[in-house]
């Protein structure tokens, strides 16, 4: 086991998955430290900027890596876990961005409507006390949220030579944007290259579910993670687990079908953890599983499939790499 | 205040909102316990009847009513306190029903495969121990799940003299497949017709996000409620309040539409609430909510928009009426 | 064989399928001309008019009737073929309405945009030349263009008890607004209720593809046809035939769903009347079919699917009925 | 001008825009004959093949090229028009393809169901009467469909470095599937990288409107193109133009929005050609326009916004590019 940190330089950022070069190797049971940058590289800091002035397509959401892990090999699955994220600041940026968010027309849903104004709100980050504060842009309105870092964009380059941008999500992860990614959950995702080529950003001091504007509070993240690789196996979208639930995440729109794929990879998941029949499996999780909607704003919509680790009656998933790797930690 | 009871004969059951006389008058303040069939009536209570046999359209999801609020106008607001919502049997029923589902081919969503086997469960009710238990249909496998009773339909008569099957939901209510629709809950419908017109059923022992399959643990139930009446104003949606948190319900097809009706109805009811700006309204529910699935099976689907009450800062909806019906209790 | 006019007052009109009396018999074969006014029931006739101000749901998109057709009962199709179509008036009406069109936030896709300004164009129409006179409002810009009369609006009674708003269409026909519903044309609903109770209104003088802003050039009609009853069999969605083409109506949002309805039930159709394997039906209507888009604006979106006749070899839908109501005229 | 013919090797063909060098350099002028291969390369060529055993991702849809355009730089359009597409075979293929197709189970709409029976039918392809014939596999149904050559796929390099499988569309152009792009059509593109990197393939011999399988009738086309390079001027979505209409494409899902891009991206190119303001061009396309569906299959839908030329009054659609173009034949 090695500890490894990485900072990219400004210009070492990467805006696809895939098509990029590794900047670094990395082994199973390392344990890696890195700078990610926030979603506009942290060219917005104060209410008075434009961030659509200041940053456009493709020099949005830039992402630290791709990592080349030792070993992964196109038919494995990589085991991501998030042992910490931390801001590297003691504020986050939000804002309203031109054609962008669920309440607006967007390049996706075009209308004939204007732009709402362009506004930028800054959020104090007290990692000491736990919150994020909120102070409204037209009122002396002012709450403490609960902070809740998460990272936004985790993902490996995806199937069939393609290069992707790290705006919109697939079975490679990418712009996931739920808010379920935060320190002690383990990610599972498909590796579709030789060293699988994983790359994160897109820290969220916290974020709503759906991400109704389309832009949580972001910032930097000083974040460790350790990875695993699960050999001769892979599911077809990416998958979370942490102490008390599995979840399988399904990239799509309409969101209905963001939905359905969610849910069809949980009963296919759950039956073969437990040997259910498929259609007990599938009556068990619409009675007892949730549906965490992960970001309806992206180019493709996320929704979480979600059910308590006790449906599983002590089956291990992976063979138990999640309580392995959570003993790092 | 009064005490009043009502459980109809099997003949007395509704299957629209809208185009029905009331069976009887309830006034603002009564406390009023009535009887409610479970979507098939009844008349599904071992693994091997066949639902579609038993009960077809319109025949489904029977609701008992309507009740004519005294006093409710056009233009008014109802809100709807559930007080208790307790299972009339110790079991419940489930099953898969043909071209209904997220996961099969529907009359919305057609497709050329066969249905799926049509299966029931049937699962134990322990009210003692606050318990719905699974029982696998294909192997040994069973589980306790928590008991969670809910009222999946309750509505009010539509505008324009319409009458729409208790099966679907929209700005009335009506099937709004929600688990938030819990004892403790006030449900806010706007008043279209004199007198409301008030009709619930659907009772679910307990129901997953999403309603995967399109049947809860459906069951009979007891349920005590008590209504008020708020003049002059109605919002374009169903709305709910607990101790805790604010919710709108949007129902639509696609599901984002839902996501989209919901989520606007609470931006703009938080700034009504609080005096924010509506950009800052929508900033701090982007940040600070949830989005709870209702149901994403019906031929409207639903989802919830949620935010916590610490975000009013002491603003009470509709003046309070939730402390005042909760106190009842 | 009997000729009848009917021409209701002002306060005649319906807004509802279901729920409602019929105004009038009809037999099969009778040969029917009634006036149906446009959707804002006349009250819009200069481009200085507000039509929100003048007009507002429920009160919008008028009927005329139902007609309690002779012997027409639960499980028959109705067919219903018009002769003629003619505008009543020299002049249609168009607008933008608020919260309503494919390009802007409406009740079903809310947005926090302004509403856009409402607008009026008036179009001249000319019987003789056969033409629809566009002129825009903010510059000489001036064009004919092919006049092409049309209901947007034909329907019988919901099936369960329903009423449903004239402004949604269904498997009960209803707003289907397309433009395929000219004079030559047979349509085929599904009979729900004892006299079918079929009711028409919602005039185009002509319409484009999706109704893209929701209104299309609305007028006056007097409008002829007659009615047969096929006993003892029904379509699960509406269906259309003309001299050379059949196709079918899906109602459904999102449009892929509504796609989805009508391609299914053409597939069956083609099955049924060739005897061709459902997957051969299936092949062939992918290569050989069109996909006309009627309206993406109303609740409810609808989509046909058009085969040419020349691929039933000869096969007669429903029994020759549209060439025998052809024969009519 | 110079005469350039090229027919790539099995190993030289294409299966993303982007990401790849070209293979070729063009200059605007030169007449280009290609040879282009089927969705399955070729290797369907019986009833009896499977084609899921043959062919899988990402080795589906074979693009030839890229080619690098002389001249073409970001921020510009390139003009590609279709002088000749015509059947390098006598014969074409179409089939189901597991979990493909608006009918059936997909990965983006996933089902419990079992797939339908994987089926190839292959078709006699006539040039000279013009023929393209159908027939069942199940009974002697067959006929004599038109013969109407077009290429499903014509792409360049996407925008920010990404590379996209040729399976999907978007606003670089892509699996467009739609008839429309059949000889005497030219196509506009946006120009994203140096070279623009201009793709085609995926011949269909016919197609229906919605590609309702997801396959067409696919075969090998010997194709004659010439392009020209609009400087300094690029829209948001691809476009055509034929002797008689103008066309706006948007690629999306739902099909809802699809149809939202194309028709907004319509009006503002009227308003532009024409000088009308914004909302008189939105009336007048809601009126005058048609809106024929591209596929409703693949990962991204595509719908088409037309009116016919005659709204232009005279305006020529990138200073006549398309009259000089279409010269050339």
């Amino acid at each position: 086991m090695a500890v490894i940190t990485y900072e990219p330089t400004s210009s070492q950022f990467a805006y696809t998955f895939g098509g990029l070069n590794p900047v670094r190797e990395i082994r199973p049971g390392d344990v890696v430290t890195v700078y990610t940058e926030d979603c506009f590289g942290g060219a917005i800091d104060t209410v008075t900027d434009q961030p659509s002035k200041k940053r456009q397509f493709p020099y949005l959401n830039p992402v630290t890596g791709p990592f080349h892990v030792t070993g992964a090999e196109p038919g494995d699955t990589l085991a991501v876990h998030f042992l910490d994220i931390s801001p590297a600041r003691d504020w986050g940026i939000s804002s309203l961005y031109p054609h962008f968010g669920a309440l607006v027309g967007t390049h996706e849903t075009p209308m004939l409507h204007r732009p709402l104004y362009e506004r930028v709100w800054r959020y104090d980050i007290d990692t000491t006390a736990g919150t994020v504060t909120f102070q409204a842009r037209d009122s002396d309105y002012s709450i403490a949220l609960p902070l809740d870092p998460m990272h936004g964009t985790v993902g490996v380059a995806p199937p069939g030579s393609q290069a992707l941008s790290t705006i919109t999500c697939g079975s490679h992860g990418g712009n996931l944007d739920t808010p379920e990614l935060r320190a002690g959950t383990t990610l599972y995702l498909p590796v579709n290259v030789s060293g699988a080529l994983l790359g994160l950003g897109d820290g969220h001091a916290r974020q709503g579910q759906g991400e109704l504007t389309g832009v949580a509070v972001e910032t930097a993240m000083i974040t460790t993670f350790t990875v695993e690789v699960i050999h001769g196996f892979t599911a077809s979208t990416p998958r979370l687990e942490t102490d008390d639930a599995i979840m399988s995440i399904g990239c799509a729109r309409p969101l209905e079908d963001a939905f359905r794929i969610s849910q069809h990879d949980m009963v296919l998941w759950l039956q073969q953890l437990t040997g259910l029949h498929v259609l007990d499996a599938y009556q068990l999780v619409a009675q007892a599983g949730t549906a965490p909607v992960g970001n309806a704003v992206d180019p493709n919509y996320s929704m979480l499939a979600r059910i308590p680790k006790t449906l599983l009656q002590g089956a291990l998933p992976y063979e138990g790499v999640h309580e392995r790797l959570r003993a790092v930690s």
